[in-house]
């Protein structure tokens, strides 16, 4: 562990992402004082724990005093702020564990206060539960109900980290729920990364089926980063969702030495395997051919030019295994991984794409 | 001119307010552009007009499309963008008219597909007109109608800068009506600095109370810098104002000199007068004391002690002067101008705290 918590002031700045932790709702300020002031992983963690305890205490004050929209927010920005203490934590199993329940602990709490409220539900699937968040525009639902965009996170985004897309899809009269599959987030813990996490988005599917207030046959699936590789293979696995938006994302792992060493690591991590079996599980399980030769959804795929993990070339191999597929591809040429740098403009154009869509 | 034109990448950065351009809305990647490519004033000014170009054709793209809520929001970035060209345009006013003019063109198109949508108001007084946009809350107004925030800008923040807050506000069920006064947007063309702002908010409480959907017993005012001394004369002239914030603002002109020169020349330019003749202007104009006296309005006073324009002495003379009134005064230690720089923290609370007086 000691080369990770020697990682220095320079190596802190490639995982300090302005443009993706300011889109997911990071506050400038906090982004800026980490900035000047964390120089090790170390502080790093315990920079971002703290603001968390910050943000709860004045969640918890807004609270107890009546203020209940505060509350919501406050305590939402506690848990992301937990979230991103151990995003980046694959050295240290326990501690990242911490960090995550913390995180869970938060957003359950902002959850019922927040604008519309988030509906914590939990899918029986085999000897565990997927956990996610339903939440739904506020008023009357059209009739048949509202439409709905399943939300995917990927290597360590979680279901806590889209609240901001979310809103995006809530205002274009969109439903979202957001769920934990193997290897993300609360559900690590029970499942590790599986070549089969269609299953998953399925199981979830038939629980949303049967709620009243959405309507079944508009179902849509957006994912981001390794999310956005989900969301491909459930949208050609399962005809029930209309539309399918992937961002970020990659064909399969064959560019995986040239990824950043902290982002290898977390590839290898939520595989629950060591060093090389890891690599090679990785390989094996993480391609799309399969899946695109199925898929008839649909689609628009986005990733930026300037990627560092997922390279141009990757889109290519999507682009040739996908030439018959109803898919619209775009790499916009100043996007950085995930176009985050551009979330003002791309994060609405995927909602609004995503929306008319279904 | 000269001397303003050849302003350093130095004074650009102290120009460059990351803590208010962000709580105001301006994307994180447009600001770290300007950060790395700004290096003079003149392209300070062609980087934003730039950047609202790109989004009014995104806007107007979306609205074609049928996209309302991105062809709202692309059009408001692109006011806001248009807004901060000409912030610190005090030197060269033809240019600056024409960034306030686009600024005001292309909110005005953006209004009506804002969520909720904003209506233009113009509230006629003498021989000109208050602009003003009036938002309300979605759904259904309470019985009596929605209690209402009146916002003010300050030197150069203008109605189009005040959405985020806006959208606090109607996230807390209160409806809210920004406007240009004397010397501020719009109205600067019409009028400049006067010394009586407070008949201006109550042409404007007169409009509102007319209106159906709003409770005219349930009026308050919050001002930001300038505004803020502008709210507590409007609170302290009109007994309609139930309640009063003000934040990042002054008792008196007694500091002016030690204020950043762009700062002195701004308040300068306001008032359309020449150098010493504006100096001893708004040193008799812009005085607290008579509305101190005055004020039985309950009030929430608000500064930061980095304040690098009105100073922690400002907020001594305040204290002195209101010692009877009926005012909550904060000065948030941490806290730059306005305190920017922990907007997630104090505009929450300041618009908790508006709903709650009103």
């Amino acid at each position: 562990m000691a080369d990770e918590l020697t990682i220095t002031r320079q190596s802190i700045r490639s995982i300090l992402n302005p443009g993706r932790m300011l889109s997911d709702g990071i506050p400038y300020g906090d982004y800026g004082e980490a900035l000047d002031h964390v120089e090790t992983l170390e502080e790093w963690f315990d920079f971002w724990a703290q603001k968390g305890d910050v943000y709860e205490a004045l969640g918890d004050a807004a609270l107890a005093a009546g203020n209940r929209v505060s509350g919501g927010e406050w305590l939402w920005h506690a848990s992301l702020s937990s979230h991103y203490a151990q995003f980046m934590w694959f050295h240290d199993p326990a501690k990242r564990e911490q960090g995550q329940r913390r995180k869970v602990e938060l957003y359950n709490r902002a959850a019922p206060h927040l604008l519309p409220p988030a509906e914590r539900v939990e899918v029986a699937f085999g000897d565990t539960a997927i956990p996610g968040f339903l939440r739904v525009p506020p008023g009357d639902p059209p009739a048949g109900g509202w439409p709905c965009a399943v939300l995917l996170g990927g290597l360590e985004s979680t279901k806590e980290e889209s609240l901001r897309f979310e809103e995006l899809c809530l205002r274009r009269g969109l439903a979202t729920f957001a769920f934990d599959g193997p290897g993300q987030g609360e559900l690590f813990f029970d499942v590790k990364l599986q070549p089969d996490f269609e299953r998953y988005t399925s199981a979830v599917l038939d629980e949303l089926e049967a709620r009243d207030e959405l309507d079944a046959t508009r179902f849509g699936v957006l994912g981001r980063s390794l999310g956005g590789f989900y969301a491909l293979r459930s949208a050609a696995h399962d005809d029930r969702l209309r539309a399918c938006v992937a961002w970020g994302f990659f064909y399969d792992m064959s560019d995986y030495e040239s990824m950043p060493p902290v982002t290898q690591r977390g590839f290898a991590y939520v595989t629950g395997l060591d060093g090389a079996d890891a690599v090679a599980y990785l390989r094996e399980t993480l391609r799309l051919d399969d899946a695109a030769r199925r898929l008839r959804t649909r689609s628009l795929l986005l990733n930026g030019a300037n990627d560092p993990i997922f390279p141009p070339r990757q889109m290519e191999l999507v682009r040739g295994a996908l030439a018959d597929a109803p898919a619209e591809i775009v790499v916009e040429p100043e996007g950085d991984h995930c176009c985050h740098n551009m979330g003002q403009i791309v994060r609405p154009r995927m909602a609004d794409w995503l929306a008319n869509a279904l």
